[in-house]
């Protein structure tokens, strides 16, 4: 989980900068994605909740302190920097955020932070690494979970995951985007979610015969258990079970053609009685793969995906950036803008609108905050802390599934396809290209 | 940091089981990647040193074991499990491994576990998603600092890790390969790794102008300031800097034709006579850009790499595996394998050698680790662990990266090729043939 050393350099050497200098001014930031993965049409927000908690939570311990005091990088920096800033930091700041499962587009903001310039620049970092790599992992897993058809799709993908704390996030966020629940137990401890796991290769391996291990885990987890077919042949695995007249829960196979495997096995299930037994797929499955075997009626009941979703392999990495909108200046806040080639923002305090028709959306609006609702708008960003405390409680993870799972169908189907999605219409309102328009000018005229 | 829990529920389930059965025989896993990602030619062994710590300090607290005993999936397995053995559970086990910064290839061993079977299939998750991250991250940084021919790489990409724990161990990993520090303050308090930062856009625009702004930083942090000068035009805030007189140590460029700017940011630098002001560019460079720079000669002194490195973007997850290859049985240790379509493994304990002639590596050698060692070889993996305990201290992260620099300068050149790398010939000796082949038709037999 974060500390308050979870941040770059230069968010340090700023915060001390603006101290030094007794800026105090208030300042807004909006977190938002620049661009879709390209295969992608929509993405599901993710990771607010873990960075509220961060915000709460962020205090620096008298060992960061001291190291930080002894960093050559700032040794001009004034002693009551770390004796009295950083000793008594908190986060007062207010905090705006669409809900957690709410479908999100590229340049709309998601979060947005008013606080004292420098509390809200030190933040930024790990702000962006919570959401944005949980919101890829949403996303991922909202596309997978509708190519399943009603079929659950479970996270396993611990072990591939950028470590064990990205497991957990992934774990986490793979759930909120729709999937049922994962293997990564320290996700179930800490967020509760449901867990899942069958047994692996080495369990069968382990054991003098096939037979032996499948008995021994039956006995065991009775009728939870998921046994794994496919370490030496899948079909002569269903008649050692059947033979020990074992009735599990589901069997797992990890590898072959899924699509063959899968009805071979069936079809030796059903001939043994074991009709109600299950059938589990895992191995490099993603969307496209899942979509296939749905198309192709594989009598798969339930997916396990690895990879694909804990590492967002299509997008490891979402363009995200946490931009400068508004700063305090003489007392009144005002609206701030840079002009860096490919890289221009629209300035301001934002809110967005999503407008519906008939239950389906047809466009959202990114409007300046004070500007009057559109028609049959719903507005997306809300309070979610004011002065550094939330102003309710989180909702609860199953709450925000749900979201997901009822808002993305409210999107236009052409955006959802898995292959090529249409566009999804996200207007800029009058008001806000009217203040960027003007805003480029006057600072042109500055830099100039 | 990785937990007791931050596994997959099937290690536990399994850990059960062969607690229930009485099952303490001995075995043996090893780690290793499955295949190079598309470009790249070799891969960097990190993460080692993590992983036995991870190892040495594994403990149960009693939350997680309440945790579990709750668990409706474990609701079957006797109490003793619980109160006994997780409440006293230890790493006991002998660990082989290669130094961190070591050159490795597709189906070496880089990390090998013999312990008490339950202890061994128990960590499978959390080593796997230790080594493997941190593995590609050092490879990739590996390429990256090669591709600056000399040019310092530095790690900026923790805004875009998969979280706060993926971005240290992305800062880490870079730093073994051959980066010369990280922005990630936390890498820097946790390994003490060099930090380098300048500042950010937002520094800038909350400044009424950009000289006001460049003026206070430079008063704050002398001749270390790097001023970012693309927020507005960055010949302008050339202009600016000379006329303020400031001498910063360098000025960042982000955006824009990097070769084009840098090379009008150079002219107008030494025109000032700012002629020892280096130039730093960022903005979504990896490998082959840097190379492009490079090649083209920009005059760019220092890079600042982030999403490539901290996400190992084009290789978000390498496809790793660590699997059981010998087993006691009947107080003997038993090598085994496994015939599942496409992921058959080696059996047996396995030692890697490097034969090298006249100071460069020719090949490498997979052998079983009893038998004698090759002409010019050089082996691998070297005892890390005995019975949970380190045989020796952890070498300091400068050596890895020193270790890294030299290893890697080692293989053919065709090998380090940045674009179609040729492959490096890795052999499996003639008697690790022999046992998989005969392993592998008694287990038909068996399975059959």
């Amino acid at each position: 989980m974060p500390t308050a050393l979870s941040t770059d350099l230069y968010e340090l050497t700023m915060a001390a900068g603006y101290f030094d200098a007794g800026m105090e001014r208030a300042a807004t930031f909006e977190l938002s994605v620049r661009g879709l993965p390209p295969a992608r049409g929509y993405l599901v927000a993710a990771g607010i909740e873990p960075a509220l908690a961060y915000l709460e939570e962020l205090r620096f311990t008298a060992p960061e302190i001291e190291y930080l005091r002894r960093l050559p990088e700032l040794r001009r920096v004034p002693a009551r920097f770390f004796d009295d800033y950083l000793h008594a930091f908190r986060f007062t700041g207010d905090v705006w955020a669409m809900e957690e499962g709410e479908p999100v587009f590229p340049d709309e903001p998601l979060l947005r932070v008013t606080a004292p310039l420098i509390e809200a620049q030190l933040v930024e970092t790990a702000l962006l690494s919570i959401v944005l790599f949980q919101t890829s992992v949403a996303s991922r897993a909202s596309r997978m979970v509708r190519a399943a058809a009603g079929r659950p799709v479970y996270e396993f993908g611990a072990r591939r995951a950028h470590g064990p704390e990205a497991g957990v996030l992934a774990a986490r966020a793979a759930f909120v985007g729709g999937c049922s629940g994962t293997s990564d137990v320290e996700a179930g401890f800490v967020y509760g979610l449901a867990l899942a796991g069958t047994m692996a290769h080495s369990w069968v391996m382990s054991h003098d015969t096939e037979t032996e291990a499948f008995v021994r885990f039956v006995d065991m987890y009775g009728d939870r258990t998921v046994l794994l077919i496919d370490t030496y042949d899948s079909e002569r695995a269903v008649d050692r079970i059947a033979a020990a007249r074992l009735a599990p829960f589901g069997v797992r196979i990890d590898s072959g053609d899924l699509v063959a495997e899968s009805r071979r096995v069936r079809a030796r299930l059903d001939a043994s009685g074991l009709e109600a037994t299950k059938i589990f797929a895992s191995g490099d499955l993603d969307e496209r793969r899942i979509a296939q075997l749905v198309e192709r009626q594989a009598p798969i009941d339930i997916f396990g995906v690895g990879t694909a979703l804990s590492t967002s392999s299509d997008a490891p990495a979402l363009g995200g950036v946490y931009k400068l909108v508004e700063v305090e200046r003489a007392g009144t806040a005002r609206p701030v803008v840079k002009l860096s080639p490919g890289k221009g923002t629209y300035p301001g305090v934002k809110q967005v609108w999503r407008v519906a028709d008939r239950g389906k959306a047809t466009r959202d609006i990114v409007a300046r905050s004070d500007e009057p609702p559109p028609r049959h708008g719903r507005p997306l960003l809300d309070q979610v802390m004011r002065r550094g405390r939330r102003v309710r409680p989180a909702p609860t993870i199953e709450r925000m599934r749900a979201r997901a799972l009822e808002a993305v169908e409210e999107l236009p189907a052409e955006v959802l396809r898995l292959d090529g999605p249409a566009d999804y219409r996200v207007a800029v309102s009058d008001g806000l290209l009217r203040l960027t328009g003007d805003l480029q000018r006057r600072m042109h005229a500055v830099a100039g």
